[in-house]
């Protein structure tokens, strides 16, 4: 039976924190949580009575400093991060195809979807995909730095994501335009991106996006990759 | 089983809107939408396919503009309010006890939680309550205009909103420290305002809050009768 996480946002970064919990237990996951906003998701946590068992992460971030060392050290929860990313302090290293489960028999089933970055996952909870940079909302995520690749996206999005049935809820990363879930369904007909574009027309789109380089990538992907923990500390 | 409602937020007037939907059917509530946030609703509910079965008011708010009136006039859904707050042009006129039901039989309880205005109403759905400006995360509507009463607030929150189960979740109609949901028992424990607060204290409280008059009153209050459509209209 579908149900909606809990969807969080972090106004400076625009940047959407998930909490994922079902009936039947108090277990459960957070994905992307941002450093700043550490103090905002423990309480909720409390407030509703939850306890995290993974810190999950979509990607390292070039843009924001995720909390999920902190929250891991403060919780007891465990650190899942896509293997491919260089994160190396999680206690799990995620590879396409495996399946994360928590509180009462809940699965979510881990899609390498890579093209923002070479190591970015998907990850799809009852009826639901966490897509972090990788399918936006009428948008996809930058190719153009951090490993990333149009080529490669277009693959992520058309075949891997637009597979899902188009009732999935797709609960993007980031959304700069005050929306905040969308469907496979209607990304697929209308995504202004990727929807009804050939693999070259998307590959020369992002090639001339043009975009400035992102303020923080060069304090932000060594902090991510070290789970937002301060170097040798 | 508990479902959660998507949950909106409108930065300029800090303004939650919720959509209700259920597996089973497209059919949809949605809870307090904000004018300005017109486009933004309409398309969400395209993006997820859902139908408006109804459009839900907790009162008559006097800090923004309902869009109420034109999501009923393009969607074709009923517009559904407190039977005390004057909104005249409304197909429902709710009461305490009323039960509101939409897609595959689901069901709306009404309960009346006079306080903040005498007509106020929450709305309980599936282990989640709807309570407007009553009951706040860590605080509580204010009760000094617009048929405001703290006296009629304590008894709205610590008899009725205090009485449902710890684990029903708390979505309010405002937050203003970036936090999103609680629940019955964090509120009925810790809330600033109401937890272990005798009603002659909490009384004394609001009395003393000396809060500036809210700028858009004037407008809002008489718009918001009207479910935001110009007079005469």
């Amino acid at each position: 039976m579908h149900l909606n996480p809990i969807q969080l946002f972090d106004t400076e970064s625009s940047t959407f924190t998930y909490i994922l919990s079902a009936p039947g237990s108090p277990e459960a996951v957070i994905v992307d949580p941002v450093d700043r906003q550490l103090e905002r998701d423990l309480r909720h946590l409390e407030r509703l009575g939850l306890k995290l068992a993974y810190v999950l992460e979509t990607h390292a971030h070039a843009d924001h400093v995720t909390s999920a060392g902190e929250l891991r050290d403060l919780t007891g929860a465990k650190a899942a991060v896509p293997s491919g990313c260089g994160i190396a302090p999680a206690e799990m290293q995620l590879n396409d195809g495996d399946v994360l489960t928590f509180g009462n028999g809940e699965m979510i089933e881990v899609i390498h979807t890579p093209g923002h970055t070479a190591g970015s996952m998907s990850y799809l909870w009852r009826g639901n995909v966490f897509t972090g940079d990788t399918l936006l909302i009428d948008g996809c995520g930058r190719t153009d730095f951090q490993s990333g690749s149009a080529d490669a996206l277009y693959d992520s999005v058309t075949r891997k994501l637009f597979a899902l049935p188009d009732d999935v809820r797709v609960w993007p990363g980031h959304d700069y335009k005050g929306q905040s879930v969308s469907t496979v369904g209607w990304e697929k007909r209308h995504n202004a991106r990727l929807a009804n574009r050939s693999r070259e027309e998307f590959i020369k789109l992002m090639g001339e996006l043009n975009l400035p380089k992102p303020k923080l990538i060069d304090i932000a992907v060594p902090a991510n990759q070290n789970l937002g923990l301060p170097h040798g500390g």
